[in-house]
């Protein structure tokens, strides 16, 4: 094998490294530092490329590019969602993305991102209710216990100190398992027996469900003044949780209003229904929560820049961590205008 | 180490071992194969997901995904083009590419495409021409001789014909690299002091010099009845390399219309100046080469089908070739709602 040059190597950051890494910082911590950096690129919106998510449609699912640059550094994610994938045993949503330089364009990581992306949707959940949900909250209810659930439940115990989390699904092996998975954490698990039960006393309700039809996984009735709602589930075309009079008490905060309103809860409101943008609220340009009785709503569908943020995370631990191995991935001739002397070269 | 289960691992063909899988087939079978691949696929035209690329532009340079789907299989190529990068040692364009399942959004191939991307270039230029080139072409004056000659001067003989190559480059250095690196061809090369001396005697015209600025690399008089123009070099706004005149003595044949209008060397030209599409051409729908007088001209920027159409040829030797090895990029735990309880075994 010819011995490429440094410049030809793509750091890369595999399933079994992301493991490694979180292992190694701790999944708490990890959250807490990927949401630093969250918060950071939110306060410099204005700075980034928003371009909208790039999508190919099928019967079976979507496969989308979600792309986006700060100016100095350019990411992009590739991310499926297949929702008859679980059936035939292959993941509803698989990720990656890469990091690369504006000024010459190269590549700096390609990083796995299905647990990436799991960490950078908890952090930036917590985040959010950092500034949303109801000061001293302690008590979350988690509504659908799938795959999200854990890095939730452990995103808002570190970020914004809950101290309880009130466990429902549909199907109680999922709320056993992540009763299971957050023994050891600290935190109070409750196992509840349905959606009114898991709501009593919660300051933050997170719906987290994978239904791709519009579902309505709380009811009106369900959320009590001065409540923080923490929407993750509902975040494409037909696909939303909440009842819509639930949306008419609310006021509602959002990541990148072109994209929500279409992925997004409000995707049952009309266009111009008000809503307030995170990044607004994050460098104090708009109200968050301005009184205890007021129901605020987080109506998440991720964005771009928290794929980026979080590469940009990854990327900096690099320096510190041996996780990743690098990848022949650039063609670096010597005489960049000889690509075909040196492919002929090779064969000697 | 965990060992992922197949689900997990994704082929990846480094740029060693792409240098390899070309050294094994041979370049010039090669070439012929993809250009197979590429002519299968524009005959299927209809059949595709033809989004327009996405572009990020920086004063540096720009950095595009091209993404597109047969219904079957989806690809991107992740490329950037970065004038001033070979001043300072990097590439003026690297790239990188994708293919996945239509039906589960799986990825199934990560491949260098720096490389891909020069075969492809000439493989869709010589394939081309053997629609639009005067029958019994022999001699092909090939104007810029950066990196992509060599592969442009084996495409033509081995899919055209040519006996014959007239190489001329304002850096005399960049001809004799050309002519060094074609010497073992088979090819009569023919290395030249002007692009007029390159142009005596040929049937076919390439010119493929990387200038960003408009250039006049053919003027109108060097142009002569009879002859098939391929101009590679005009793929961006602003970049042309023929004078105007040319253009309007021509039958004009590109990829996509929408696309070469902004790009190619019709930007110089008026938005309903007629072309003809390629696909209609090969599927016998619309007229090639009409007369031996007539000036047929490819005015060539790049499409996503034919770089979906490498990467499937790529992932076609797959079965053949050990070229390629397997990287763990999908998180695949066997609980798919488990995903944290899989990161936290894996501690252990």
């Amino acid at each position: 094998m010819t011995t490429p040059s440094k410049l030809a190597l793509v750091p890369f950051v595999s399933v079994d490294n992301m493991m490694k890494l979180v292992n190694k910082i701790g999944p708490a911590q990890m959250i807490a530092e990927i949401a630093d950096y969250i918060e950071a690129d939110f306060k410099r919106w204005e700075l980034f490329d928003k371009t909208p998510r790039v999508a190919a449609h099928s019967e079976e699912g979507v496969i989308e590019l979600m792309p986006t640059s700060d100016g100095e550094s350019y990411g992009f994610k590739y991310v499926n969602g297949h929702p008859a994938n679980m059936a035939r045993g292959f993941q509803t949503v698989t990720a990656f993305g890469v990091l690369a330089r504006v000024d010459n364009g190269y590549p700096i990581l390609l990083s796995e991102m299905t647990i990436l992306t799991a960490l950078r949707t908890a952090a930036t959940s917590a985040l959010v209710a950092k500034y949303l949900a109801p000061k001293g909250s302690k008590t979350m209810a988690m509504i659908g216990n799938g795959a999200q659930c854990e890095f939730q439940a452990l995103a808002f115990k570190t970020i914004v100190g809950i101290d309880t989390v009130r466990l429902y699904d549909i199907d109680p092996d999922a709320t056993a398992k992540a009763a299971k998975n957050l023994a050891a954490t600290g935190l109070e698990v409750i196992s509840c027996t349905s959606p009114e039960d898991a709501v009593a006393g919660a300051q933050i309700i997170t719906t987290c469900t994978a239904d791709k039809q519009c579902a309505t996984i709380l009811t009106d009735n369900m959320v009590g003044a001065g409540v923080h709602i923490n929407a993750i589930g509902g975040d494409c075309p037909g696909k939303t949780e909440l009842h819509r009079d639930i949306l008419l008490r609310s006021d509602i905060f959002v990541e990148y209003p072109p994209q929500t309103r279409v992925e997004g809860e409000i995707q049952q409101l009309d266009d111009d229904h008000p809503v307030t943008e995170l990044w607004r609220v994050m460098l104090g340009q708009a109200e968050g929560r301005r009184d205890d009785k007021q129901i605020t709503l987080f109506d998440s569908v991720g964005f771009a820049t928290e794929d980026f943020s979080a590469l940009r995370y990854i990327h900096d631990q690099l320096a510190h961590h041996d996780t990743f191995v690098e990848l022949d991935m650039l063609a670096d001739p010597d005489d960049p205008r000889d690509l075909f002397g040196m492919v002929a070269r090779a064969a000697s």
